[in-house]
């Protein structure tokens, strides 16, 4: 008998990260909760990233996943633009770790790849297909999709024979 | 009659991200302790991240500093150093604010003027100050040093006239 694993995705941003927990069991994957935490942009960048690690660090100690994922991020924007995407996502890799779970990363392609079939893909087709493959799923931002897809992609990796071995052995 | 004010100051990095304690009373300057966290380059993100935390929250909680002062990053290296790097600065800045601390950031420039009077010079000029400002200074990394220039440069901001009269009527 196999358990249920739960997953939280994250899509880490300086103004608004999102995050996004599926359930996965066997083939089957449930929509369990999303949601956009909002940093206060006219407070210091050190409170601001505080704010992401009190909400996130709610979410996990609330939904209490048992593994997550975080999207690699593109890094062909401008270097003040990366810097601060890489604080923000330092606190979306952190706050999980920090609760004992182990974060992977997944390339954009292979999100694109899990949730509409193909390595490319407008955000649009990303964001319909997330409702495809769990109709009950929804979402406040664009954010809280992306995170849905990428805790999507994570369940797909898990749920691959040699996953399903790896952790039959365990 | 005036308190002593306990400083850190922290240098970010990925590999090695340094931390340095002073005491600042009246004009006065005090070293008390600096240090270097290394994390495992072999270990996952999320690992490695969770490693600069767990450093550097039991240097905050060990040393119980009153502020703390990180410094500006240079975003003219390539894009995957920043990203790094930011990745590592939002765990620097994230620790100190958890603990309840003002995190002031100061500019490569200002630290320099702050440390060797002008606003440009060599790094090796700095940690030769550093050691002038503070004849009992040890440091076992050019992190450390990189980082206690950085609290002495929070420290001469705090000792000016206008920060001691907003102190004072605070």
């Amino acid at each position: 008998m196999t358990q249920a694993i739960r997953i939280i995705g994250i899509d880490p941003g300086l103004r608004r990260t999102g995050w996004g927990i599926v359930e996965t069991l066997g083939n089957s994957l449930r929509f369990v909760a999303a949601g956009t935490i909002k940093s206060d942009d006219k407070a210091a960048l050190a409170i601001r990233l505080r704010q992401i690690h009190d909400g996130l660090a709610g979410v996990v100690g609330q939904q209490a996943p048992d593994e997550a994922a975080v999207e690699q991020t593109f890094v062909n924007k401008d270097a003040v633009a990366t810097l601060k995407l890489g604080q923000a996502r330092g606190i979306a890799m952190l706050v999980p770790a920090l609760a004992g779970l182990d974060v992977a990363e997944y390339a954009p392609n292979a999100v694109k790849k899990a949730v509409i079939g193909v390595g490319h893909g407008e955000k649009q087709q990303i964001h319909m297909m997330v409702k495809v493959l769990m109709p009950k799923a929804s979402f406040d931002s664009e954010h809280a999709a992306d995170a849905l897809a990428i805790a999507i992609c994570h369940a797909h990796h898990i749920q691959s024979p040699a996953a399903r071995l790896a952790r039959a052995v365990a």
